[in-house]
């Protein structure tokens, strides 16, 4: 019997890979650069060169390995192993565990990266303890997903795209076709809009933020500046994250009475914006809420870092290989 | 082996009972006011009344009925078998199961009506041959429930009271203490409330509306008057029904990405308001989706009537009796 599963997440511009025993511990890690521009073959061949890496540094034979689990962004097909879409890495209707199968010589089994994300911190980090996670990944976009009772939610397809549900207030024409998604204003991109996009309405309301000083061309602004301007008391970047905030708590109470959680989660790089945007969101989602949901929700930031992907991945290759 | 279960779905008005086999055959149906006034313990007098009275008429002996279903409206506690709260029949924390049990002698398995509802149209009616069914019951209220690869969806209490997810362009006060609840203007009540609210403006804007002729005193008016009106052209009445169906559609736009179902299933009593409502609700959601949900998701309107909760609630009885 196999006592380890390798968990793969593959990311746009790290992949992140680690060979895990059942009890989610982590006996090896590595991270390599994806360069997803090679092309899909180079991003197979990374893969399979870090597990056979891992076996050799570890010396733990490849039949003490049960499976590869891997974490994919985008849309993808777990039954037929496919990577149906994938925006950062030009993955298309790719055969992501046949290849991978042959390369490793393992079975493979592949599921959407934010799901396995959720499904890590939900095993093993900030969701431990709680029967119903309703996680979520704010970085570059902005995503969900569910865990009840220990199993990954599955709808038809692509379940927790939230960072695609159009708001009212929201202006952006969004790359999917629909102009106002959530996460053309919340997320680390969206954040950054809101940014230039005030800086450039023409009124010069904001030309003494310091986001203005910062970078008068406006090019290089990021998610950490703005954050790092709100900290100084900077008025734009304050009502940028309190926007945002609500905006996140406002689509949080459209789901939460559908859904009902124990727990929102919420990791992701633009996640370490903090209080200063999950603070208004917590603020705006319990007032907008039955006290039903309201009592017994829990709001907590994910604890596992990059190791959530990993531990996540490693965990669906357990279950998966127990027929789960 | 039983070869039989009860299915009961007990409404503020009535309460409808029937004997069914595990294929979902009714065998046996009934129907008795349901009168909770009279009290909670006169509720389940009726109820196991129902059940001696359709073993009599049916000739089926006790022991071959595996167990009795039963969907209450409101909170429940399926594990407990405890009634928490339900609105309408004034019960609150009372124990349904161990009490019906007392009354009849068999096992009894309770669950929220709307989630038995939904179940009975997954199993039995407009939702067969979907496999992530999002099922919606409009009618003084309004509610939903899921039912993924055949199983009911389960959150932390109380999953699918969407009927209370704020939204900013209703104005109305909401009996759970929020404001803009969509049930306060999308359900039988709430189409009424609109109408009322707009007849009493005081702007005369509406004197001339058949809602304005129908019913001076404005107390008798229904739904179905609506629903009539409309049919003949009655401005009121005709913005009434969008205007409802655009705040439908626009809510369960909210809800799709984060649950990905392969069929919104509309049920209940208001839901006789049919394209009315439900045309411009699908319009308003069919565009306020990607396509990747768009594609693929079905509309459809219940099939099965006061049938869905009585098959639901005794599949749900056959079901936990198997242990699931």
């Amino acid at each position: 019997m196999g006592r380890y599963a390798f968990g793969v997440d593959v990311g746009g511009t790290n992949i992140e890979c680690g060979i895990v025993r059942p009890e989610g511990t982590p006996i090896w890690r590595s991270r390599v650069r994806t360069e997803p521009r090679k092309g899909n073959e180079h991003v197979m061949a990374l893969i399979a060169g870090q597990v056979r890496e891992g076996l050799r540094e570890t010396g733990i034979p490849a039949e003490d390995v049960l499976a590869v689990g891997v974490g994919m962004p985008g849309l993808v097909e777990p039954l037929r192993g496919v990577s149906i879409r994938s925006t950062n890495l030009f993955f298309r209707d790719y055969p992501v565990a046949a290849k991978l199968m042959e390369l490793t010589g393992l079975p493979v089994y592949i599921e959407n990266d934010v799901k396995l994300y959720v499904y890590g911190e939900s095993c093993y980090g900030a969701g431990r303890g709680y029967r119903h996670v309703l996680g979520l990944t704010l970085g570059t976009g902005l995503a969900a997903a569910l865990v009840n009772d220990g199993r990954l939610y599955n709808g038809s397809g692509c379940p927790g795209e939230i960072g695609h549900i159009p708001i009212d207030e929201i202006p952006y024409p969004c790359g999917c076709g629909l102009t106002g998604c959530l996460e053309t204003a919340v997320s680390a991109t969206g954040l950054v809009r809101q940014a230039v996009s005030a800086l450039a309405d023409g009124s010069g309301d904001h030309a003494d933020s310091l986001l203005a000083k910062l970078y008068p061309d406006l090019g290089q602004l990021t998610a950490k500046d703005i954050s790092d301007a709100y900290d100084q008391g900077d008025a734009l970047a304050v009502a940028i994250m309190e926007r945002s905030g609500r905006l996140l708590g406002r689509t949080l109470s459209y789901i939460v009475p559908m859904v009902s959680p124990d727990v929102i989660l919420v990791g992701g790089g633009a996640a370490q914006a903090g209080d200063r945007l999950l603070g208004p969101a917590k603020e705006t989602l319990y007032a907008s809420i039955m006290p039903v949901y309201r009592e017994n929700l829990a709001f907590v930031t994910g604890e596992l870092g990059s190791d959530a992907g990993v531990l996540g991945s490693a965990k669906w290759a357990f279950d998966r290989s127990a027929g789960e």
